[in-house]
């Protein structure tokens, strides 16, 4: 365990990259995989994949290379998937509506507990069998509930305050779809998903090749 | 010019943050500010400010701060807002369509001119006055439009094929919302919203705080 308060961000965020491509292998039933041959999928090399699955555990072998099943089983458990996390989506505007009907979501782990919306228009309809409750409701749910993770993809206007509500309600992870940035306690969590942010990224590199 | 060639992909991701708080700052008609009260704003020390902004050129004064029209308009002319961007989006499911009805984006230059997709069911719907069309009309669709920007929005599986269309018709830039890293030529830029990873790595932190 001691181990894991050395690793840097960097290598947090090529954890999930390394689930998906060795689920894709899975998929293709391949069993093994030297570094070296992950490395050119991902497009790493393969003394950073060492480097980085070193930081976790003793993966592979020298010689055979890494068990595929193994391995992505240890990943998924470092990950966390090995636990369900309820979440509740706030917002059901083009992007809330979009995170509610991606069942992708379900096979990491994520289970979909609850969606709130302010607008009485959106109150009452089904999104994949779950009720679009009014978000007025939204702590006392948080209170009879428990939930891990809250999704805000309420306009940048009303984010810190529905933010607010659920932190109140305990919950220690945000993703947050918001063009803010949010003002949390120590102790959660907030994984930001910037659209704009990324499309001026993308822009300005069209800009300055 | 010579000095854009050395900007990091770092100081690049921090602009669309800068633009984004400078016009909340000249919505709230603040006509100046400090580096250092801008970077407690956003959560950057005044000398990084000062730093990244160096990369671009002479901006702000001693003692007097930045104004904060001249440096917002700046920044807007850097990330290429001056020029209007024709996209395109590919895949008009949940994520498509989120992406389709976001009248925010437009603000930011980009200017949507279709909306494609394999599904029957599609074809002929309209979002905000743009009829989806057939997927196999989009390489005559690219032939006849100048498009800059190319949303991909469809299954994993068919995201690389897609992208060949994209690229062959002329597209430079690539927004892409598929969990799959896509393979372009070394002149066309890919920037990812790999909302699985996001969420991943949510899950990951919430699990090894």
């Amino acid at each position: 365990m001691e181990k894991k308060k050395n690793i840097s961000m960097a290598v947090i965020k090529r954890l999930p990259k390394y689930h998906r491509y060795l689920n894709e292998l899975l998929k293709n039933d391949v069993d093994r995989i030297s570094s070296k041959e992950l490395g050119e999928k991902i497009g790493f090399t393969a003394s950073q994949i060492r480097q980085d699955l070193n930081c976790f555990g003793d993966f592979g072998q020298q010689g055979y290379g890494y068990n595929v099943r193994e391995l992505s089983s240890k990943i998924s458990t470092i990950l966390g998937l090995d636990n369900v996390h309820n979440g509740v989506i706030v917002g059901a505007g083009n992007i809330g509506q979009a995170i509610a009907n991606y069942t992708r979501f379900g096979k990491m782990s994520f289970d979909l507990k609850g969606i709130f919306d302010a607008n009485p228009k959106l109150i009452g309809i089904k999104i994949r069998d779950i009720s679009i409750e009014d978000i007025d409701d939204l702590d006392k749910f948080l209170a009879n509930n428990k939930i891990d993770i809250g999704v805000v993809c309420v306009p940048r206007i009303n984010a810190q305050k529905v933010c607010d509500v659920l932190v109140a309600g305990g919950i220690k992870a945000i993703w947050n779809f918001a063009p803010v940035d949010l003002v949390v306690p120590d102790d959660v969590i907030v994984e930001n998903v910037h659209l704009s942010e990324s499309l001026l990224t993308l822009i300005y590199l069209l800009h300055n090749k």
